[in-house]
């Protein structure tokens, strides 16, 4: 029997998982994510420790990482840059650590043990404050050549749009994501419309977030569901071009927004088949929902180990 | 010694190839693409005996191909749709034929005998008409689910773009292609504008044709290298959403336009600097222009039998 460790650093916590051959889950951990390199590697340290015994350990890092384990940037982590996670906390722990960006970790994760078990060719994509994304091609998860495969929130679906944090115009995380929903939404709440959205935000429009189109969306106001036909509409854009690109065989969808699956899908598939190429001449990906839930990310660090090239 | 034939299926023409281990083009043949499914099988039996003796045979089509053979549709070829080339020429040859789309076949060459030796993850990009496309990612020429991988000339990037013949609006090649620098320059020919340009197309701004906006830039016109530069953006775009998405070392550039590199290098690797997320965090794909010209498609159907997963 193989126990296999893996914990995901979140913005806010540092999740644990210990994983048995048979993919149950056996131990579990949390510590709160500090501030600063040192002080992670000091919690990783001590949350291994917990989870401690296991046989294999992988960790799960928002941001460019490179395929030493580096952490290049981490946009959700205070003080972070060309942090070296990897050779760190194994030089601190005296054995190998695995280390991947988390969206790749919850593609091994739905892979191996989730809605995408089985298949050879699939696209994860994490819808929320901005979008991730993890590649399994050829039935094998596929790194790049530097470790920075499926960066798809930074897909430039509209250079003239509006602009991203990241410093470029018109990335697909600022329409597909939570917060592009909400962008949607306040662009849209002007003059008397979307009152019952707006109403759910206490009344001012700059306060919008996707949960209450969402919400507005649940209780039935058309106008609601209008935003999220056009939110569907830039989902789809970029499924799209991805499966122009890769031919998936599904698209497992994760993150915030695949807790309303029923909402959304129905928009994101109308536009998904008037915006592919060929769309009669060929079988259409399937799009379910991701599995795991919060602990995805853990898991799949967990797996790391077992998805090596 | 394996000697492998290849035959690339062109709008107007067959071109086959003998290919031995070394990579050697040893024979060489070619004869005028026919109308309809049964003549192209004709000619194609045709062709594959005038290569004969061979140990394995590989077709390269133009189109959608399933990973079965069949060639779903292809827009250059007359009265083409679902035409199951792979298996009635293996029918009529009594041999097995492996089949793949052309700009696949591009990559497996140059991946395999031209600029992209040695690489494990490449994007091949055709700049001809379109915009064709092939993968290799984790070191595999990748095929999708469906056989479908690299119709990157669909992607869209600009939802309220100019149409494409595929149906849909702002598709990567409306802009990025040779058809797109013809649509680019003659956009720009209002008024008395890229004068030297029409002047080479006879004085007629709807003649433009990329060539001409290509001669005159050669020549040192300064309104042509701007058109070559908006150009060049749109280049960028698609080459910045293929790194996001799959982080290669390398795009291998082919097609009519990668016979002058010089004038078009400048600008594509300018905006990609600019377009690419986080670009001060990574090293960037170099940008090489295919080596193996008009024989690509042929010697790469040469090598299908030997790069199936």
């Amino acid at each position: 029997m193989t126990l296999a460790a893996g914990i995901d650093v979140g913005g806010t916590k540092c999740l644990g998982v210990v994983v048995d051959d048979t993919g149950a889950i056996v131990r579990e951990g949390r510590l709160p994510t500090p501030k600063g390199a040192h002080s992670i590697i000091d919690t990783l340290a001590r949350l291994a420790g917990d989870l401690a015994p296991y046989d294999t350990l992988g960790i799960g890092v928002p941001g460019l990482v490179t395929r030493t384990g580096v952490l290049r940037a981490a946009p959700n982590l205070v003080d972070i840059r060309d942090f070296a996670v990897g050779p760190l906390l194994s030089e601190r722990l005296g054995h190998q650590v695995f280390v991947d960006n988390d969206a790749t970790c919850a593609m091994a994760a739905e892979w191996r043990l989730g809605a995408a078990r089985g298949a050879a060719d699939v696209v994860i994509v994490t819808l929320g404050t901005g979008i991730g994304g993890g590649i399994v091609a050829g039935n094998r998860l596929q790194r790049g050549a530097h470790g920075f495969t499926g960066e798809i929130g930074h897909i430039l679906v509209d250079p003239d749009g509006p602009p991203c944090p990241c410093g470029r115009n018109g990335c697909w995380e600022r329409f597909a994501s939570g917060s592009g929903l909400a962008r949607l939404a306040r662009e849209a709440a002007v003059g008397k419309r979307l009152r019952h959205v707006v109403e759910l935000a206490g009344g001012e429009a700059d306060q919008v977030r996707g949960e209450h189109v969402q919400d507005a969306a649940l209780a039935g106001d058309p106008e609601a569901h209008a935003v999220i036909d056009a939110f569907g509409k830039w989902v789809a854009i970029g499924l799209v071009n991805l499966t122009n690109i890769l031919d998936p065989e599904l698209f497992v969808l994760g993150g915030g927004l695949a807790k309303s699956p029923a909402l959304y899908l129905g928009p994101i598939a109308r536009w998904f088949n008037q915006l592919l190429y060929a769309p009669d001449l060929r079988p259409h990906p399937r799009l379910l929902f991701a599995e795991l839930g919060e602990r995805a990310g853990a898991i799949g660090a967990s797996l790391l180990h077992n998805v090596q090239e």
